[in-house]
């Protein structure tokens, strides 16, 4: 039994995880913050011991507590480098945690624990190079290669979201201009269909949000679509060749044998990835060999805190 | 010792590389494409026979040979499923030259025998991950992981050259739009030269080339530029960028700890690099952690034939 932490910018998942990866039983907290990331681990440790015993087990039953994390870790030294979502700097997060428990303690970049879940359990568990990217608030990625994560000499790498697909364009929240996750994230693609509604009116899209644009978001525009509304197909085409630049991308540097897709968008399935898969597939560099399959990823939330209580498992 | 051999679009190098990497005697011959890949290994075939006897060694004292080649191999079966550059397709090299030697062959890709070279007694030696990037008519890059080449699943990656920075850009020779090396390529280099000279006449880069434009190249740009010509400066400034950008995207996906610059660019050293390093540090997603350090490739055109002739120890 494991337990996995999924700390997040508002809520924070503890989970209990058994051997063969199933959630036996989780508990969802608010990110308290107030009093830095002592105050947060203090909360988490108690959530621990409520699950545990909720669950009928004992912490003896307990092989090691992993945490996913947004931000860049120092996976040696159990050490948040930086989250800026969290306003976390250097934060001792192993340290703190092994005040209340006798336990190791494995920290990871939250992305990367998704990735890690997706390959033992989910989307891409029969390759051994994949790559899982979650379009959320921006792009959350992780490379798996030869099953284990693969994070750079600094564990910084995966950061896929950042990658600049219009030199000119767009500037990000990271101070580059044109980075991926500018065009397809999944609030991106909110933002495209509020301008896109601005522009025409007569959008199926805004009588589906009551008029009240700030409602809109990728179900709603995937909607007006499959109903036949042509601003939406517009929106929905620009959106999927955004993702799938940013995608062919990752093809030709890293030829992963699955790519798998998460975040709510991916809920849309075959009718997204459709479009998805024909413009990576026109576009890669080598389409003589075998090709990287696109996939909607799995394991949906549970990714970060299965991730998360497996790490252990990558020592 | 061991046979490393670059096949190249224009000319093919044979090397004799001893146990330490060094490199014995080579020769170049042209890369004859009349008579299929076939015809090519016979006069590799002979050439190698000629190199051995020539340094007074004997067959016996060759343990393995070598082939990097431009386009996509199958490294299991020994065979390069295509080459644009060579017009080869499911070429089985491993076979035809074991027609003729006794020996255990390997295949790769050119631009990874050059980042694995690097990696082994090169500008990446000392660091376990690393990317080496050649910038000539193309952009070759090789990833090296754990001091192992990594292709994906189907080694076809580490295509960085074919990765999208301006995706409203121009058009490249693969048929997607806006390739980094469209904009950083050797060949790109030359084009935004002489577009530049052509809207500024009065540079001194004209004069350094007689007033034919069609010898512009990247040292006559850097030479006009250290003389103090504006319009050079221009050139060199906007081409570095280029340049960082997709530098900058190979930090942010795989941290490698080095990323070592090659082709005949790089001979620039220090005054080049300098423009480059600025523009990369200002732009990592990842600043507080320790940083990818960038630096000039040691091999030159050595690369090739030792990264191949080393191929051996990769099994």
């Amino acid at each position: 039994m494991y337990i996995g932490i999924d700390i997040g910018g508002t809520n924070t998942v503890i989970a209990l995880v058994g051997d063969n990866c199933q959630v036996k039983g989780k508990v969802s907290v608010a990110t308290f913050k107030d009093d830095g990331y002592q105050g947060l681990i203090r909360i988490i440790s108690e959530k621990i011991r409520d699950i545990v015993s909720e669950y009928h087990y004992d912490l003896s039953d307990i092989k090691s507590i992993g945490v996913g994390c947004p931000g860049t870790p120092d996976i040696e030294q159990g050490v948040i480098l930086y989250s800026c979502n969290l306003g976390f700097y250097n934060a001792s997060i192993r340290t703190e945690i092994r005040k209340y428990f006798d336990l190791p303690v494995f920290i990871e970049n939250d992305a990367n624990c998704a990735a890690l879940a997706e390959s033992i359990v989910g989307a891409t568990k029969d390759v051994r190079d994949s790559v899982t990217v979650t379009l959320g608030t921006g792009i959350g990625c992780g490379i798996i290669i030869d099953k284990k994560i693969y994070s750079g000499f600094n564990n910084a790498a995966s950061e896929m979201g950042h990658c600049v697909i219009d030199v000119n364009g767009k500037l990000c929240t990271c101070g580059r201009t044109g980075c991926w996750e500018t065009y397809a994230s999944a609030i991106a693609l909110k933002k495209q269909a509020i301008a896109a509604v601005q522009q025409n009116p007569h959008s199926l899209i805004k009588a589906l949000v009551q008029n009240d644009v700030t409602k809109i978001n990728g179900e709603v525009v995937f909607d007006a679509y499959q109903k036949g509304d042509t601003v939406a197909a517009d929106i929905v085409r620009t959106y999927a060749k955004y993702v799938a630049e940013g995608l062919t991308n990752i093809v030709n540097i890293l030829s992963p044998e699955i790519i798998a897709i998460g975040g709510g968008i991916s809920g849309q399935g075959e009718r997204f990835l459709s479009l998805i898969r024909g413009h990576v597939s026109n576009n890669v560099y080598c389409k003589t060999v075998k090709q990287t399959r696109i996939r909607v990823a799995q394991l949906g939330n549970d990714a970060g805190v299965i991730g998360a209580a497996m790490l252990c498992m990558q020592k």
